[in-house]
């Protein structure tokens, strides 16, 4: 049981899908009162943030109880959310997952449980909680990508969230690197998103199988191709299926090829690879390394190490608590 | 004519062909001594450093005549230096151009001329020269690329020069944006620089004109297309030469998407590009202004103004005494 006077801060972590909540200690060695549900962004902004409350004031109410402090130890709340964000205003400007334009969530939250709050990039958060107290910790600049349905980044760099002029930095996902390549959903050609992503692996798949007769794929989703996810993919590779194995290569000489460009700009001493890609394992990471190997200058490749999250499904929540000390100290 | 108590710092920009010393003020308004001459890497290193150290002993003699200031008012040298370097111990790794290896220019020019020294990599240099004094004056994050021969890059974060882990940091003309593309001299496909270095230019006009035989840049070169430079496509291109405008479109989609990758990441508020290509103009710059809207994010075009680089010549002794200046601070 932690003393009385140590300080606490919650962190919520708001997803298109899935919304996350804990309380943890300034240090980051602690953390309770860990609350998970669904966003449910189509019953609106105000249901939205009525649920982020009452998740916040569960998890202040769990931490007093489990570790013993009282409520005047909670120093604030820091959320991450889906950009892009106006950070020194508290305010969404545009998320398509959520529906919402210029929304002040930071300031509709901090009113709602009655305690300061900051608001910040979701991909830069769980860059910063993997610094913070995951596997990039002790580096001093990362580059932290986060591959699900969209590929998002975030820079710490000198230990700091690095956030540039308008607060857009770390895009990372819509970087080019085959200027006449695959289309992107953000509406330009051969981004890495287009070929990395969890819907480009599946969709990629998808066209194989209709000119491949034999692979491990179909016989996973029982001959049902709509069903195939990225997961699917990597499960097959895993087994050797050698069209999925060239679908999880094809995306990690792109991923690879954008990673290269990151070492040569920025020369991070770590670059951490975060969200369900990480389910890959091996089979992606080492054609990955072998790519960014070849591809980068070698004092950047030697000085840098590449490595898989060791924070799944926390690491927001971890990043929106040190975001909160972060903006609070500047 | 400064008073004696005014503090100056000499800076030296060393380049495979040409060297350049002057003598600054440390709020950088006045500028004395400006010495130039050729580098002479054939003669050896000890033959380069004997002449660095020569020019930089006049160019105090004169700033001390024409400005009436004594020899104990200049703090020390910066020098900037291809690279890559160890700047912490002074050290140029490898220069190709230069032909050295693990050449501690910093302590040798220090020792030569009695004055504590600072080394930074030439490109850096040029574009924290760009920051301090020059066209991106006033902004807070800086890309400066520097293109000629091949291209260099620098970054200045919150006003300061970011070197990344290794001194590696801002090799922006290695960044990929066609992994299948051109192959650059850099052993890679599809570089930035593969596309618009001047003699990557040159090399396609060449190329190009094998196929044409309607074009000005044949003219201008008297119909010897070894003679064709980068320069002889841009003056071809201002005539409304179709050849010619092509292939500098062509280069500005590849240097726009590489921009419009550093605009995504990095999101700065000024782009400074510098070098012979500036005097393409409007050619060159009205083409890469519209491929880098269409690629990058609103609110990162939004936030940043492309523009040429103010200081032909002297961006890289400027930033030479800058970085001699912060890195005394540090």
């Amino acid at each position: 049981m932690n003393a009385p006077h140590d300080r606490w801060v919650v962190g919520v972590d708001l997803g298109g899908t899935n919304l996350v909540v804990a309380t943890m200690t300034t240090d980051g060695r602690r953390t309770a009162g860990l609350q998970t549900g669904l966003t449910r962004a189509e019953e609106g902004a105000d249901a939205v943030v009525a649920r982020i409350a009452a998740m916040i004031s569960a998890s202040i109410d769990e931490t007093c109880r489990t570790e013993g402090v009282t409520r005047d130890a909670i120093l604030g709340v820091g959320v991450g959310s889906p950009g892009p964000l106006d950070r020194a205003k508290g305010i969404v400007i545009v998320t398509p997952n959520l529906g919402w334009r210029d929304f002040p969530l930071r300031d509709r939250v901090a009113a709602a449980v009655q305690l300061p709050a900051t608001l910040d990039n979701d991909a830069n958060c769980a860059t910063l909680g993997e610094w913070w107290i995951g596997a990039a910790r002790g580096a001093r600049h990362v580059v932290g990508i986060t591959i699900g349905t969209g590929i998002g980044g975030g820079l710490v760099l000198d230990g700091k969230l690095f956030h540039g002029a308008s607060d857009v930095a770390g895009e990372i996902g819509h970087t080019t690197v085959d200027v006449t390549g695959r289309r992107c959903k953000c509406g330009n050609y051969g981004c890495i998103e287009a070929y990395a992503s969890a819907p480009a692996i599946a969709e990629r798949a998808r066209e194989a199988l209709q000119h491949e007769e034999h692979s491990s794929i179909a016989d996973l989703v029982g001959g049902d191709l709509s069903k195939i996810t990225a997961r699917t993919v990597y499960d097959a590779a895993k087994t050797g299926d050698a069209v999925a194995l060239e679908i999880v290569r094809e995306a990690a000489k792109f991923l690879g090829a954008g990673l290269a460009n990151l070492l040569n700009i920025f020369n991070p001493d770590c670059v951490v690879i975060a969200g369900g890609v990480t389910a890959a394992g091996d089979t992606l990471f080492e054609p990955l390394r072998v790519e960014v190997r070849r591809r980068a200058f070698k004092p950047a490749v030697e000085a840098c190490r590449i490595v898989a999250g060791t924070l799944p499904g926390t690491a927001g929540v971890a990043g929106a608590v040190a975001a909160f000390l972060q903006q609070r100290a500047e």
